[in-house]
């Protein structure tokens, strides 16, 4: 199963960086560049780290840079999206699912939480309370033993950042690994864990395009951390199988047993 | 919040009973009466139980019953379906969804797990091992003291049902009630418990079409005590707000202030 | 197995009020008699509501005044300990741990987080950090739905409260209702769930000594919904059992099967 | 943090196989010695292994094998007791405990359910139902993609086992990985996995003395797996500090404000 390299793509919808100036100081090459060179640059903190390769994906690329061929290969798959949401065709949502569900990890950042492929994972809203504000956010790491915080203090702090406050609308985590301070008065659970299918999901709240947020060492350390976290551990494709049993069955000797094994066809369970 | 009588509308796909006479001869009236049926005369175990207004729903009415001022006074919907999965409209889908999601009960039954709702609540496949061979089913209650196994012993048996076996493709439980042995070799988690937004999901696993699963007393002890215990707590409209602060922000007197309090507009977070 | 009325005993060690005229001021008959006091005042929310039948007990007391006979009938204790903690007796936790697992509900408060009960039930340190600067927390409510939150905003205040901070060394909670927001700069998980044995435990965080807590309406509404919420389901003894089979063993004709069968004495598995 | 190597211990009580014939045929060195030869064959699967360096302990060593220095670089204990749980020291018990808090993994065997120190981390009795028949049990696997089932199928089946069946009284797992099926009738929860502190901990049902499963490779490569994912991530001595604000308080300007700033000493928090 395991690859000697774990397959990397970093995808954004690319729309912040070449339409508004100000974004586009922060992030020449837009947000996917500088996460990619991030990951280049900064090893995972813990054992067990595997070598990286890293490519990038953008929503106005041919199945927005998510073909068949290249998904089937991808180990995990990082997602920023903000304001194009709608713009994702639902057949590529539907098929990163599914790669999902087979063992692809998938690392939903910031406002990524309204993305479809989130919103289709979680089953729920995902909604939040938020605030642009270039407020001081404080993000406490609960859970210190989790890959994902190795190399981590007790909390690191983002001087600007946009406020997200709970109630966010979301399946209980399996893990909680950061939970934020916001200076203006509201906390949120930032970095959140799930197992869905054979794939690991990880979702982290900060990167507003409007902040260097992806130039600071605590959150490209957490991204390095989290894309090996993420790493398949199987790659199992779905089914729904008739199964013949194990054991020998008695003969119930009653009207239903006849009834009972009618042949069905296909995968109605 | 609370009214005093709880509200249940049972949905059943309504086609097994309707074109095969084996069926008809354990359903009569369909799977959703007998329900129905076993609701109105089994009371539900446990303090706190609230009368019931039971009403049915089924595929082929408009809306398939489900319109949106029938759904609104909703309190909990029990869910049958098998074969025809895909003929349920996909708007419908989305409003179970969202009042779900608002916090209305759902209680999905044996292959309802492969329903459209089912599925996408849990943002899984959902599928599993089956066959079906009128074998034996021993029910083990896992969970005692959970309010959806009130009254009942240790286990519970079914001497035919089909077998649903492991790995069964499911975000992990809330709580985990009943664990199933089956005669032919396998075990299956059979009453799982999951919170999405505000709302309450059951999925329980006996029901099979061919056998008279509903006619059982343990089976519908489980449904009288599955309808008390999905009742809404609350009925929240979903929002993504934006929020004014609750503390005074510090000038952060850095190029990112300005930046930061530009105007967003809508729900994009 | 239900009681018409839930017979609860409030707990406090009673140091501080006796002996600091600045606590006694606040509490001048004991934290319990204030809590008690609420709790005959305040109706818990939501439907299911059973009367309550109100004791309290402090350390100072035969057996802390929680004799076998006293705890066989109780529904629902509710624990506050601070400095005294190493003076509970063992004997009295184990007491009270069995009546937990056989499911009579607990409620931990504040500083009770070291409380011995506590940290058996736990199996963890139950530590954290900590500031006595009568500091403003505001406790967000995470689940709205929770019974416990029932009848609360999105989130309480309380203008002076000491600080527990991040990480609190407890397993996961089954549900984390509250998270608080510090003015220091500090969050932690103030309303938490879990399910031990057949009982329910709830730790609330606010009600420092110091500090009028007790005496504040939400606080106040949290407690009598907790309460509720933590009433038995079942009354079950522990037992091991050596158990027949329910299904004919096949002859496994090896050398095994007659080692296999020799007689084990008492509870060992 | 990491060693390049890990430290294991793999600790038996050691009893059945001195007193008894048929148990020493099966395990004539004890079982430590057969589970530490398989360690040492077995390689665990999955990516990020690490070789280790494997020791046993056994009850009738001074301190029964696990001194303070012993377990301070000591990265994952292996645990199997039955008989003589009552003999293990309390002192011994509490210092596995802190270890285990402290970042050290904890496997669990077989009867080792009932031991002093499963116990003590769960919290709960940890009693079930048990048969010793030498009966059939198949373990299925429900969860494919944890590092502990790797290179398993659906399923592995030991011919003759103790049965042990539900309710097993323990707290909810954060992942159950085996569930076992029983040619008797019944159905278990046989591998299931807690965090405590910063310590992982595993429990695996198979393992009766009397039965020649820890020669099985199945049961070899789960504990193989198992040691490697509960190796250490970190290493913290517990602590309840009390901390100085990170933001400036406001002078809350009351009556309490004094109160408030009172001196505590020690760990009362």
């Amino acid at each position: 199963m395991f690859n000697k390299k774990l397959s990397v793509i970093v995808w954004n919808e690319f729309e912040h960086e070449r339409e508004e100036p100000e974004i586009r100081a922060i992030y020449p090459e837009g947000i996917h560049a500088t996460i990619a060179a991030a990951l280049r640059e900064i090893p995972a903190l813990g054992h067990g780290t595997l070598p990286l390769e890293i490519g990038t994906a953008t929503l106005d690329q041919p199945e927005h840079g998510l073909s068949e061929a290249r998904l089937a290969t991808c180990d995990v798959l990082v997602w920023w999206g903000h304001k194009a949401h709608s713009k994702v065709d639902d057949e590529i949502v539907e098929r990163v699912q599914r790669r999902v569900l087979e063992g692809m990890g998938l690392i939903v950042l910031h406002s990524g939480h309204f993305s479809k492929i989130f919103r289709r994972l979680m089953g729920t809203n995902c909604s939040l309370k938020w605030r642009e504000a270039a407020e001081k956010e404080r993000v406490w790491v609960v859970e210190r033993s989790h890959p994902i915080a190795a190399g981590l203090g007790e909390y690191f702090e983002l001087p600007n950042e946009e406020m997200y406050g709970e109630r966010f609308d979301i399946p209980q985590p399996d893990q909680t690994i950061f939970i934020s301070w916001f200076e203006g008065g509201e906390v949120f659970r930032s970095g959140c864990c799930w197992e869905r299918g054979h794939g690991r999901i990880f979702y982290f709240r900060p990167g507003h395009e409007a902040y260097p947020t992806y130039h600071n060492r605590d959150v490209q350390q957490v991204l390095a951390n989290a894309v090996q976290w993420a790493a398949p551990r199987v790659n199992f494709v779905d089914h729904c199988p008739q199964s013949a049993p194990l054991e020998t069955l008695s003969d119930n000797g009653n009207a239903f047993a006849k009834v009972g094994i009618r042949q069905s066809t296909g995968d109605i369970a």
